[in-house]
């Protein structure tokens, strides 16, 4: 068992530290003859890179992936992909004070008290810079679905972020591509959250934001029951994503103030199969998807990398001021996004490539 | 791989139905030398025993658990501990019209869907009988915990249901088990969490509940990043568990709407090691705990059978109202409380046993 | 991981131990839809039993099987099977001495040095009454196999005990099921093998078998490389059986002696594919089937439970002459035979699904 | 679950193909605080190397191993270790034949057959390169022994080829790193090997080979009963190397010829514990390690490719004949010696991690 790998069928590892000479994934499992290149992955790399614009992190790192392994003349052979990501932005500076301090709110510590030793450069292996070995097997894992089922739409955006919330009664799912924050609201509304961020930004604080990630057109029947749930994959994939505290599926914590009569999603017959008259259940059934549109929140906590000093010790127990002058981002939610459509992606093929394996094809037709 | 086990080293396969004759827990890498006998099991079963108070379902099994491997002589030996409860009271009776419908909210679709067969009977794999199971299981837990770090101490107990919710500033740990929901308040309170679900059950109705279990004196360097965290497996642990829909560790879902300033738990040096100003990172930090306590939070949905009737299908797609007239909990979030604590009890295990696999013992010392 | 399961997909994991209250098997990942009974199963336990014939052990137990869970009206339904075997025929008796002395060969002084804790009651977990709960997870198996892939065939049968082996120049597959050790030989070599193994049960010692197993029918293309080849996971189930130290596919342990040209198996062009020459390769190139019989061979070693004296000691140090007078066969080789057929079935079931799981079907056509 | 991964608790992830970019491994589980350096693994490798003399294929590869990740300031921190080998010798040429014919004894009938889609180039993935990345993990694995368990000394040697045995009677131990062929003889018995080895590549063909891998220093109570017995996984971990046929544990299919008096090791009382006349069982009991020698021992099949025409078909199905002209090694069980050592120092690792994380140290005393 790999603690640094997720998945049944199609089985993601990821490797490497913030600051070593490179990171990346071995994606095992993935069926032969999906058409593959990097630049397939590179766009969604490119999505969750920093120092796009000014409300991330200003490291300026190409995130350039090369594919070393398992895939030959364009099309992957059903054997393991090696993705590697070289680090090339790891500024050369005196880390002398943050090896031996734990910033609060950080994996420093726990590292620490772990192992007895630390990659401390860049938060080694804690740092967010593993997500994007995620995002280059999400991309695989993409075009895999693409191959499978070809209707599949995997889609993530924010709904909140600090005090803001998006309005539901505006959404807008064309509009997520077209501001800094993939929120499904118009420009003004964008606007007002960059304003807001600048101003957490200028108080030298930090902020947490809440993503939520679609998949429609996922078939009725993925999930295995009773540990192999669809949804608690879906909640491991997403809690293992740095800084998230908590995840949702459809109505999520709130379906705890509801009642029994509210709750449930009546079933009508439509043309196609079963319809539902609403989709409190997050599309998901004992584990098992309904073919309604698959919905999973997260809670993404306020990076601890802040401006503000806070108290602390060094690792000989002594008081310390931590202050972090690094390049952070204000909002790691926001490059949550593309991540936590990568996990979403990963998750759905391994369950189409479980399904396939111990069923064959969906064997109970209603109507 | 097998999709009805959960654990890495100590891992546990549940099996069985609602209505079959009997259902159970094959235990797997618990230490040997461990005392165990039923009658520790039994304790914890019968905290969740439906038919105990007006609260539950009034279904009345006696949910005795038997112990058919694995022990000798009152010891755990290390190998496979096979754990069986029969099931005794399968009323006999006409399931015709369950066998070709589908309760709304309910697995009844979907696991008809994924294999074209289902065992009907009261829910079969799907019932939350199996969640009987994982209290044996857990109980097992619990006292291979207590033999290799003597002071932990898990809890679970109600936060909310529906529209109440416990209020912190009276929290009074001593009172969770004097009361028949599992809150930690006084008497009176839990007169008015009664009054207001036999309201709920006399409108023909049921209501959600959240359930918060906490973890007290775990050892820092519990959980093994990337995909082996221990909030990971926590999460994955209580949203197996049946009509959960949400899973939060420490701040949770909230944390989305802290600043850094505020979320940040800061460091002081006390006399035994670090100590935190505060714990919203609910103990766990990079994914491993930092011997604060363990807090994790888990949403229940109400349960879908309800007196009320609810529009609905039958398999052959023909419109079907569905009234569901069984021994059903009003709330199935107050029985969910041993089962969270049994889920945390085993993910504590099992990274015990995990750190000290790879590392041996906490290394890390500070001061 | 459980240390007591094997398979990927389709994955057993057995308990019990030889003198507890049962003994068993859950078996997960099963296709629904199978059709199962007791009865089926029951076929292949008559197989194994002991007491059948007077080169057989006398402990008499029936072995019957139930089905607790995962069968619903006679099919399977894709849910976890639990197997179970009583205990019946448990002699009360003295086991002082056994607790306190190590038979030498036998797992008694291992387990000890393990767990410092042993169930010595015959045995205990290291007992081959293990093998049982293998043997009925088989006839699940061989029945999906068969829903799946109508023509393979699964056949053992004995190549050599001591001394004897058989005569491939009369290999007689319709023999192998009408003689008391599963030989591929006329009724006469039958009775010289008997004749054989008398003298030596009457010399108070015990004999050394080779098991062969065949599956015919399989088709190309199972397998996965590199460590969940079909062969690696054929070797890694064979070498778990009990008392087995060597295991063979195709030309074995002599292909070491063998030059290039006279071990390739050369490949021609017939009418429904690709045909070979030869098979020393056992049905398996670079881990993955080639539609050529597979062919699996294994060792298994002389009973050391003997009515010879042998030198050993107690737990205290002190010397200690063993001699075993319980119902021991004089050579265990031959109730091996249904054992390496149930880990074939399961294994050969276990990677059809796994490649059904990543490629869905096969794909590379010749000719 | 990842087909190309094996180990429990450390892990080893193998990717790359032989005329890729490059290949390596992907090591998780490793406990922190090893040294490691890359001159340590390469050590090993350049034992694996090809082109070292003229046993071997004269391809030059420098096989130069570089370490990306999990290793900070010359030490293990205990997250996942990216090993990775450039493959610098990609001789361009025209691979056009290869692409459509499959060669006799290859896997590349069945790669064809299992994906539809396979990089031909130097066999692509099914290349013996692969094992390359085996021997740097065990490099790793050896370390890391070091560091548990300074005793352990693991060894392997060559003990035939074709019609050639050592002599067990001037074994000599010393003698297996001063010839070309590993083999624990003097040097006019390495003379013979060379001249009898020369003699068949003058001949166009090839032949096997058996390697015998000793661990010594093993603590007793390693293995995990049932299915993951020591035995079992040393199994599993030998027929994964490409080209081998057979697996034996100490005695082996030999064991099947001996009478239960003689193969069965006598306990005897020494002054640091038991200690056995003999060790048929090559060290391991019902699966657990006993403190002897750990004796492994497995037959390598001779290459296929030989300059030797061999019929065969193409892709189309037409007969082709087959003349391999390529760099290939006359008995490719030499090269396999320090590809066993790294199996056994990996399997070893596991088990010693294994049991710390169930037991924490040995329990049962004797004497």
């Amino acid at each position: 068992m790999s603690m640094n790998s997720f998945g049944h069928l199609f089985r993601v590892t990821t490797w490497g530290e913030s600051h070593g000479p490179a990171l990346g994934a071995t994606v095992d499992g993935c069926p032969p003859g999906v058409p593959v290149d990097e630049s397939m992955l590179q766009h969604w790399l490119d999505k969750r890179r920093p120092g796009q614009n000014k409300n991330m992190t200003q490291r300026n790192e190409p995130d350039a992936v090369k594919i070393l392994s398992g895939v030959f003349e364009g099309r992957t052979t059903g054997t393991p992909i090696q993705l590697m990501i070289e680090n090339t932005d790891q500024r050369s500076k005196d880390y002398g004070d943050i090896a031996d301090t734990f910033r609060p709110g950080h994996a420093d510590i726990t590292y620490w008290q772990k192992y007895g030793i630390r990659d401390y450069r860049g938060g080694g292996r804690s740092s967010a810079r593993e997500t994007a070995a995620r995002v280059a097997a999400g991309g695989i894992a993409r075009e895999a679905i693409k191959a499978l089922v070809p209707g599949i739409e995997i889609k993530g955006y924010m709904v909140g972020m600090g005090e803001l919330e998006i309005d539901r009664a505006t959404f807008d799912w064309q509009a997520i591509d077209q501001n800094d924050f993939w929120i499904p609201q118009g420009p003004e509304v964008a606007q007002q959250w960059e304003d807001y961020l600048q101003a957490i930004r200028k108080a030298k604080d930090s902020v947490g934001g809440t993503v939520e990630v679609v998949a429609r057109g996922v078939p009725a029947g993925l999930g295995a029951p009773v540990y192999g749930k669809l949804d608690t994959d879906l909640a491991a994939a997403m809690m293992s994503i740095n800084a998230v505290k908590g995840v949702e599926i459809g109505e999520g914590m709130a379906a705890a103030r509801l009642r029994g009569t509210a709750n449930a999603d009546e079933i009508l017959m439509g043309d196609d199969g079963p319809e539902y008259t609403s989709n409190h259940a997050g599309g998901i059934l004992g584990g098992i998807s309904s073919g309604q549109d698959v919905v999973v929140r997260f809670a993404v906590k306020p990076t601890s990398s802040i401006l503000t000093p806070r108290r602390s010790i060094r690792k000989d127990g002594t008081p310390y001021e931590v202050v972090t002058t690094g390049r952070h981002d204000p909002c790691v939610g926001i490059r949550a996004v593309p991540v936590g459509e990568a996990m979403m992606a990963c998750v759905i093929l391994d369950h189409l490539l479980l399904h396939r394996g111990q069923i064959g094809h969906n064997r109970g037709k209603i109507g």
